[in-house]
């Protein structure tokens, strides 16, 4: 069960197929649509003689959840969740964006700034990793966060707030690809050069930061490792006896693009 | 049945699915992925019960659809075929075409280029779309075809080629949302301003094309006529009682943004 529109999504859905392929399972997908929420969905998929329910970025109540584990094993990926029976395969979003920290640390910046993309769970972990990882490199005085909603029209307001300073900072983490790129666009249209003036960092990998005339910096979030993981938590409990609860917490990988270095990199000793 | 990484099959999905409750259907996916091959997940979808199958951007041989059509109802979306038994929605891509000529003819431009998407059906398709009304509106002598393969790469070659002419066309239509991106950036990227040096426009009204700092003039392929429909033809076998075969060709839409209109538009006096 995924979201129709997430290219994240479509991702992890071929990197399913793959695996339950390999393990010699077949999988239908639903649809949750603006018109098709997911409990219905999910009954759907339930009535169709489905074996057990992957659930991607999956928002049912802990209560919902726990009872769709009695009828089907039940992953979840992407998600915290603590309900009894149901296994949980994610990325640990706030070590990503500490990632990306040392990297640009490691580049010689020092004025790093988040644009962070509100109140949910996941953008709350990022902003967190963020902090964090600034204190450790000892630029706590220099932690900036401009608020966003993870849309890319977030991104450019982010950009003329920066632009409307006496200096910018010398990089940028957003919390997701899509803000990144509207912070990028008016950079660039204000004559602002990336990775030279600024560096910029997404998160996501997603379709829009592999486009080559934007070339992102971002981090992964490896649809393949979940998938991977997903699908085999599902056969151990189907083929196998397994009953107890497994709660994945895989590493992100950062993927470094044009954005944040153009081989002409900044001196270590720049470094604070 | 549905490409998992075409935004353009996800819209449709969405309107497939909100279309299929208003009727009293449930629909569930199979996802072709580049492991699992379209004639596996059909197999793998009647095997669930499924009374019907919509399948989106089919590349099943005449006889294979054939074979599907004695087994439940078929609708194809996006492609001809002229196979018994199976019914067709899709829109007209040359039209398509032929109303961004117009748009651009009524701008006042006529050094229109056409950029290829190759040698498939629907590239085909559009590039005769765009030869029929150039030579319609008495621009014969300016057609100019330059060829690509739908992806930003060959958008970017494009660019180049135009930049290496002692003169640029006025306008460039791209066989696709993707190519034309790549061939705005390279413009952009050269100090061309769009549209005022040269005007630009893609097709088929994707989520690229809506980025705010994109902003691309495009043709919408309508999912959602397209989609209701595929419905409406499925029901009429399921609930009805038709049994002759239906082809819908919808009118394609074109969606002017700002690539080719700034709210300064060349002036009428311009045009041959």
């Amino acid at each position: 069960m995924a979201n129709i529109r997430s290219t994240f999504h479509a991702e992890l859905v071929e990197d399913i197929v793959a695996e339950a392929d390999r393990n010699g399972y077949e999988v239908v997908l639903g649809a949750v649509t603006p018109t098709h929420a997911e409990a219905a969905v999910v009954e759907t998929l339930l009535s169709y003689r489905c074996e057990a329910l992957i659930l991607l970025g999956s928002e049912l109540d802990e209560a919902t959840l726990a009872g769709l584990a009695q009828r089907a094993p039940v992953v979840v990926i992407g998600r915290r969740t603590s309900c009894p029976g149901v296994d949980v395969v994610r990325t640990a979003d706030g070590r990503g964006i500490g990632k990306v920290v040392d990297h640009l640390v490691a580049l010689g910046h020092n004025r790093i700034s988040h644009l962070g993309g509100g109140s949910g769970t996941i953008p709350s972990d990022r902003r967190t990793g963020y902090t964090r990882a600034m204190r450790r490199h000892g630029l706590a005085g220099e932690i900036d966060v401009i608020e966003g909603d993870l849309t890319e029209r977030s991104g450019m307001q982010a950009a003329e707030t920066l632009l409307a300073r006496t200096q910018l900072p010398t990089a940028v983490i957003a919390a997701n690809d899509q803000s990144a790129i509207g912070l990028l666009d008016r950079l660039l249209r204000a004559g602002v050069t990336v990775p030279g003036d600024i560096a910029v960092a997404g998160y996501d990998d997603s379709m829009l930061a592999k486009l080559a005339h934007i070339d992102l910096t971002t981090v992964s979030q490896e649809p393949g490792q979940q998938a991977q993981r997903a699908v085999a938590a599902i056969v151990e409990r189907l083929d196998g006896d397994r009953s107890d609860r497994v709660d994945v917490v895989l590493e992100p990988l950062l993927v470094v693009r044009h954005t944040t270095s153009d081989g002409e990199n900044l001196s270590q000793s720049d470094a604070p």
